[in-house]
């Protein structure tokens, strides 16, 4: 990668500490980039005039564009991270490489996926998921059934309780966002609400959760409040426009948009209505957590707000002084993200973020920042604020409330490592090269 | 698959002929499906009071999810289809199975594409951007130089000006929504606006058109206005979140929001300001329509307002009488839909459709309808307006302007194939199959 400067007019002014700039200057005309000569080492602006010399893809006709397309073979080192490649006898982790990608959508390819007892090989045309319970009438239903109920399709990200759990660590971990942040994704669900279902079945009044359960080995399970199925939830047969991938719950799973992955029921064949939760071993021990004094929290369910600058960042460098794109993600539980602030100098000040797009709720919101980095030393961080009026903590105040651990994380369960939602920083140095540290 | 029934209640009213319903429906609470009783055979409700069965799937610890995820062995026919697979030395088109998925994201895996001379093998990190001609200084960018840019991320359509073209024939061709209208698909794509790189270089006032040109060895060129440069166009380098295919133009690509799709120049490497368009091949030649009368139409730019239904469409078959979804697309190149209409009596009388989560201009937009099949046939269509206020055009006015062809079409040049934009109806008949006809 050529080493080359982009500049821009000095009079456009700073907003924040360390050259962070208006975020509308993305919008301007004439404002930031006028004047400016970006001539790089063997990309001489005078060539530009001549005839363009023809690359050697460009004399030969090329290939087949095939059936299914895959991206180019230079795109092969994006891809998800496995915690447990050889499938022994534990869970199994993909994890998004955020810091790889960019927009909202995850591909469904990159989409992470925690198995607890690996990929079950499901026949479509003989999985069924059956209501039953509390219900005036128990029911079942196929795939295809599904497909002839009215659907919705909306934005939604889904998010692991213990992701981002090395940021409990009490050294910040060198490592990039796709191991810090990587079991979060966001994807277009389409599928059928189940407070439809619950109409079809009809609820007993004396039905306040509901049992979840996955057609896996391990028979996966989680109780859920009838009100969240009631709002939101739906059972999701189409992702990103295609069926679900098996690791994410193909041909059908339970989505509760906001709620922590593991509730997310993949591979869901069976909601069963109660009087109660049913105390299931994901909900009373793993998800379970211990907080500072040994008090334990049960059924915290909401992602809350959140955000990480996944441009730059650890396994990026900067190459030389200049001009450059600040962007990351935003997203909360509790709704749609209203602000995400971007500051360049640790904290001291910040810049607001510009926000892609359609901002939906309970999804990922891309922000970006324009910044001039003048090749010193600095800290970038970004913190967000949802509509309910959440704002994403700072880190002194979000370990005092819920601890941090002595590295290294040796045994994942009694720790506080689950729902990190503070801030992450990163420290670019005057070579450019970026590390992770609080601040 | 299973024939059975999906009841509901009697009272719920029809809002237009043959069962279409009002599609608040969707959102009511207990007045849809209330009092259904569906069971079918080998689903018996009964047995959903019973022990859950296990399914062989659920007895054995499963696979690994791998680090690029794919779909199940089970969606092995959810693919493009080729019209040139062996790639003789013409061009090659994969066609989106749009009865197959769902939702508004089209997979970057099943977006079209058109080759006209095959796929380049493209080096990233050697491929480069020229942006010269009448400007003050002509400039190269690289990918690592755009990704440095200011970026803006949206949804937009891309689709063929011949998408459609059998509907032009004189007899309804017999074929799937992949066949006839597969040349259209929606994505998120990321990258730096036009305008942001005409700052850079600076537009001399005589500039109004510029050329884009492609790194294919065809060197495939369009001309396009200066004003759609500075308005809404961009250098895409993102495709739903990840690099683009090499079918979608890896590693980067002219967006033209709303534009037909040969002027979305793929594998782009040159923009040339210019005074006048260039007249080259595809805009004097094959992209000039001619018209009834002889008439030839040059710069016909936007893709006029659409929509067909893809559930039920040809390829599907309805099982038995009962409730089913009817669910399309609809878009429109002069911005936002703004109205769906749905017919189940072929034109007679309409019921609005409900339209699904955030609705993006230039991009798919889903519409669905609840219907209530009786079982005869029947003869459904849709019917899209945009923001603009245009309608799209039924088929009889559509025809008298534009003509049609007898079938079958032997030589597509020459033949008033392009900017189809009318309607798709498909009738069903009382055994629940389904043909394409004229309405």
């Amino acid at each position: 990668m050529t080493k080359r400067e982009i500049r821009f007019q000095s009079d456009v002014p700073d907003v924040a500490g360390n050259g962070l700039l208006d975020r509308r200057a993305l919008l301007g005309r004439g404002i930031l980039f006028a004047g400016a000569a970006a001539t790089g080492a063997g990309t001489a602006a005078s060539a530009a005039a001549e005839p363009l010399k023809n690359d050697p893809w460009s004399l030969t006709m090329g290939t087949v564009s095939p059936p299914r397309q895959e991206p180019s073979r230079f795109e092969k080192h994006v891809v998800r991270t496995l915690s447990n490649p050889n499938n022994e006898l534990r869970n199994s982790h993909g994890r998004t490489p955020h810091h790889l990608i960019n927009g909202t959508v995850t591909p469904s390819a990159l989409h992470f996926s925690i198995c607890h007892s690996g990929l079950p090989d499901i026949d479509p045309e003989k999985h069924q998921l059956v209501v039953h319970g509390l219900v005036k009438q128990p029911k079942t239903f196929s795939l295809a059934d599904l497909d002839r109920y009215p659907k919705v399709t909306r934005m939604a990200f889904v998010e692991c309780a213990g992701n981002s759990a090395p940021m409990f660590s009490n050294e910040p971990v060198q490592a990039t966002c796709q191991a810090l942040h990587g079991l979060s994704s966001n994807s277009e669900w389409t599928g059928v609400l189940v407070s439809t279902l619950f109409e079809e079945v009809g609820l007993d009044p004396k039905a306040t959760w509901f049992l979840a359960e996955g057609a896996d080995s391990l028979a996966l399970h989680r109780s859920v409040p009838v009100k969240k199925g009631l709002d939101d939830a739906m059972i999701a047969i189409y992702q990103n426009g295609e069926r679900l991938m098996p690791g994410n719950g193909y041909p059908m799973r339970l989505l509760l948009p906001g709620y922590q992955g593991n509730m997310n029921i993949k591979h869901v064949r069976r909601l069963k209505l109660l009087d109660q939760p049913s105390m299931s071993f994901y909900e009373a021990k793993t998800y379970s957590q211990i907080m500072p004094g040994e008090k334990l929290v049960k059924f915290n369910f909401v992602m809350q707000v959140k955000s990480f600058i996944t441009h730059p960042s650890f396994g990026h460098s900067l190459k030389g002084p200049g001009y450059y794109e600040i962007s990351g993600i935003a997203y909360s539980g509790n709704g749609r993200i209203a602000k995400v602030m971007v500051s360049a100098d640790g904290g001291k000040s910040w810049a607001q973020a510009a926000l892609q797009g359609a901002i939906h709720p309970q999804a990922f919101t891309r922000f970006t920042v324009p910044w001039r980095w003048d090749g010193q030393p600095v800290t970038l961080l970004s913190r967000a604020w949802d509509e309910g009026g959440n704002a994403q903590p700072m880190r002194p105040e979000f370990v005092a409330a819920r601890g941090q651990t002595e590295r290294p994380v040796t045994n994942p369960l009694g720790f506080p490592n689950q729902h990190y939602n503070s801030i992450t920083a990163w420290s670019v140095d005057n070579k450019g090269e970026i590390k992770h540290v609080y601040a």
